[in-house]
């Protein structure tokens, strides 16, 4: 009897019991630093907190304090919940630093997220909200093997399947290994016994011959796909395709991308809120009750003294009033982008932290095309195609397959350089160059635009930016002191974590602070 | 001006038109043999088609036949359309081969697909008629890098997460193979340029370090996770995981199942029908129409002569009786697993192609439990963990994510002699063996489990097995003739075609078969 029968039969013998005890080990899922929902013990008397933006982390804060019994008000410089969780549909209307309008035509029920637009499996804080709050979520498709990878300067600027390039590279690699192991290039350093079992893996793997080459076959066709595909009957059977010479392959540079869908945070599994990322924004908006967020409240300045914290305001509807709100405590998750043009009363440490972080600047445009062209004619149904063009990346929408009617995807998410490029120009150029560009990809573009909208986060008037971007030498010179409880005031936010531009970032530094802010409160006596 | 920006630039200046014309070659998608919607030309006045079988490759032969004014009946087995295509839900009674009945008992909304259940997004004839028929598509997730992959005689029985497999082989073949490299290993294959390139590449796509090692640091812990992930604020600084050695990772066999994801028929996008497979069976039933299915009708012989085709049935509710029908034509689904015991006239080498075609065996076992403790405890969504057990599989659903109450998996897909074994046992064993084994990968298994259901395809009454199973022999010597159209009579289904198992073969031979048939029938002037 071989070992796995004998534990086969462990297992049927005694039930799931020995074996839950055998394998306590296992242990459970600890990912993203999420340390279960938040508890505060002990009653805050009346103390008062004043969140400082209504994003992820201000609306965490309140939620979270309010519910451990303090007085939470948040001032919010949008007419809106969710801060950079947003969403864009048809009838909504966006206006720009620099003044630049825009409307957004999209047809009913089609949308982009110009913020977070996917969750990872293991931001767990954020899943634990959406399911707190019954926020439906949809599987966001990252990898699709069927779209494109394209490079101007490889194969003619003729965009491949992901498929190909990915069985080719994997196959390619996997024959030289098996030379090099044969060739004794690995007898130092690898026994005789794992060689063998390396080289089985290959085969499988690499999707390699009998003769352990990665050559035209079924082996190979399996996955970089057939020139003709099986199919039914008399005429059904396939035709070979054959397989990218590892000269091409590497001088193609497309296999930059393979490994983006093997990062942690593309992972499968990945989410998106049915409806667009704001049901996220807006169910916490709910679940913190009328009243508690004040919109339209463009914070000018934050004070503090030994009894408490103010903070003066302007009502962005009539510009130049100016109001006070008052509060024991204060957690700003005003990014640093905005923050540090704002009078802002803490210690040289801090100030220092909020002038030094740079943010990153990147711009997503929206396209929608008169069908969804991308499923009928080329079979992508979600997913991303890489190009290097400034556009970067194509995504295609995860939900409403087959939908009737016009479609919306993501026509351009550019970063770095080209994102400063595109930001100068008008939204209207901006979609102009996305089409132009996006159509050496997809040639139906010119023939199928519908309409587009394009959102340049260093025009975001409540951001200035899309992300704090801490290089190793910043976070170690800024980070703990952007950190701390400076007096009365903290900071919250994506910025304020190790999981920048991600919304898991930004609530985990709000429970981290308000677990810190809760401790002082406690030590202190509640209030002021 | 680099060759990438004058691409560019010519984009921009062009709009899309001039790179529309300059990318002809770039073609649409042509997988799967499906060569577009079916058109029957000529009238077929008034011949008559009698179908025997209502599961997707007769009811696609009765769609798209009288369509084209053909005379179609179809004689149906079960009490429901489908045949494989097929979902068990609370409130169904399944009895199967041998007497032996099973109740549901899943709760509202909860399922499993007995048959097929997902959809590869190149299977383009299944989605034309999804598309055509209104039927929601919703993801399938098939890789999932938090699942576990588990071998019993691997890491002392512990799963392992797929995402630790993954990124651990990747790194360390590709540490191996940029240290052959550098000995000089590949000089004589690869020139020195590429050889700069490999590394590159190797690099990026192994998550090497700088020193090209696949070692502790933010590299590895970017694929295979950390110990402690990031987190905000002040505790949020990560903690690094040690990535397992190039040995424990060969012996623990765990990478078979690395590259199930990469194979053409599982690679993203791959799709499941919202609420269950049936949903495109019972869309192709309401598409035909009422009175073009009779149900519970068991087909006992099959004749033929110059002027047509007679077929003998027994009205299942009312056993011994038989009753007659006619038409000019006939085609037949029924699996040759079934028809090899029917009286079927028709030449030698077709009867031979009936009888020697053998069926493989496949046992499906869903499960219900009280909660979906695979999310809440393991934030696995969807997906499927692999066991050397004979359960073989466990399947999370794809969809209601954090749904509250009870939740169904499926928690075995056994094949080869392990799925003739658990068919031998009784349904209520072949459920407790299901959860027994489970137990080994889920330690909740035993206190969460509520009940259970199963289906052995040798058992199921209309099938006598899950799918024909071709060897390149048999192949060689019986399709053809399993393909003719043999007098009046010709077969469809997946066993008529070189996508064998799944809907799209079925789909694809009727196809094939109706084009062929009508041919003839034009070409002989319509009725006998």
């Amino acid at each position: 009897m071989s070992r796995r029968q004998l534990l086969g039969r462990i297992g049927l013998a005694a039930g799931g019991t020995m074996m839950y005890q055998a394998m306590t080990s296992l242990g459970f899922a600890a990912e993203s630093g999420y340390k279960g929902p938040v508890q505060l013990e002990g009653s805050p008397r009346g103390a008062s907190v004043l969140v400082l933006g209504a994003g992820l982390a201000g609306m965490t804060t309140a939620f979270e304090l309010r519910k451990a019994g303090y007085q939470v008000r948040i001032l919010e410089y949008n007419a809106r919940p969710g801060g950079r969780n947003w969403t864009l549909r048809g009838g909504d209307t966006y206006t720009e630093l620099g003044g630049q309008t825009q409307h957004c035509g999209f047809d009913e029920g089609l949308y982009i997220n110009p913020g977070p637009w996917r969750i990872p499996h293991h931001h767990r804080a954020v899943l634990a909200y959406c399911k707190q709050f019954n926020v439906p979520l949809e599987s966001f498709v990252q990898v699709n093997y069927n779209a494109f990878l394209h490079n101007t300067e490889a194969f003619g600027g003729k965009p491949q399947r992901f498929r190909e390039i990915d069985a080719d590279y994997k196959g390619q690699v996997s024959e030289l290994l098996a030379k090099a192991t044969a060739q004794g290039a690995l007898d130092q350093q690898v026994t005789k016994q794992d060689q063998e079992l390396l080289l089985e893996s290959l085969r499988s793997w690499g999707a390699l011959d009998r003769n352990m080459a990665y050559v035209a076959g079924d082996d190979s066709n399996l996955r970089r796909g057939y020139a003709k595909y099986p199919g039914g009957g008399l005429g059904g059977k396939p035709e070979l395709s054959t397989p990218l010479s590892l000269e091409d392959v590497l001088r193609s540079r497309l296999w930059k991308q393979l490994a983006a869908g093997t990062n942690i945070e593309m992972q499968t599994s990945m989410f998106q809120p049915v409806g667009g990322m704001d049901q996220l924004g807006k169910a916490f908006a709910r679940a913190l009750g009328p009243g508690v967020i004040q919109y339209n409240a463009r914070v000018t300045g934050i004070d503090q003294d030994e009894h408490g914290v103010t903070v003066t305001y302007e009502d962005t509807g009539a510009p130049g009033s100016t109001h006070t709100a008052t509060a024991d405590w204060c957690v700003c998750t005003i990014p640093f982008s905005v923050l540090s043009r704002i009078p802002v009363k803490v210690g040289p440490a801090m100030a220092d932290a909020i002038t030094k972080l740079p943010y990153a600047s990147s711009v997503k445009v929206g396209l929608q095309f008169k069908r969804r062209f991308w499923e009928e004619d080329e079979a992508i149904y979600g997913g991303i195609s890489y190009t290097n063009l400034p556009i970067s990346n194509i995504s295609y929408p995860s939900t409403g397959f087959h939908a009737p009617g016009k479609g919306v995807l993501l026509g351009a998410y550019v970063w770095g350089l080209d994102a400063f490029d595109f930001t100068s120009h008008s939204p209207a150029e901006r979609v102009r160059r996305t089409v132009a560009y996006g159509s050496q990809i997809h040639p139906q573009y010119p023939k199928e635009f519908d309409n587009g909208i394009s959102v340049a986060w260093h025009r975001v008037p409540g951001n200035h930016g899309c992300f704090g971007t801490w290089t190793e030498d910043l976070r170690a010179q800024h980070y703990q002191a952007a950190c701390q409880i400076d007096g009365r005031i903290a900071m919250a936010g994506e910025h304020i974590s190790y999981i920048p531009a991600w919304q898991e970032g930004a609530v985990l530094s709000a429970h981290d602070v308000i677990g810190r802010l809760h401790a002082k409160v406690m030590a202190t006596g509640g209030r002021a």
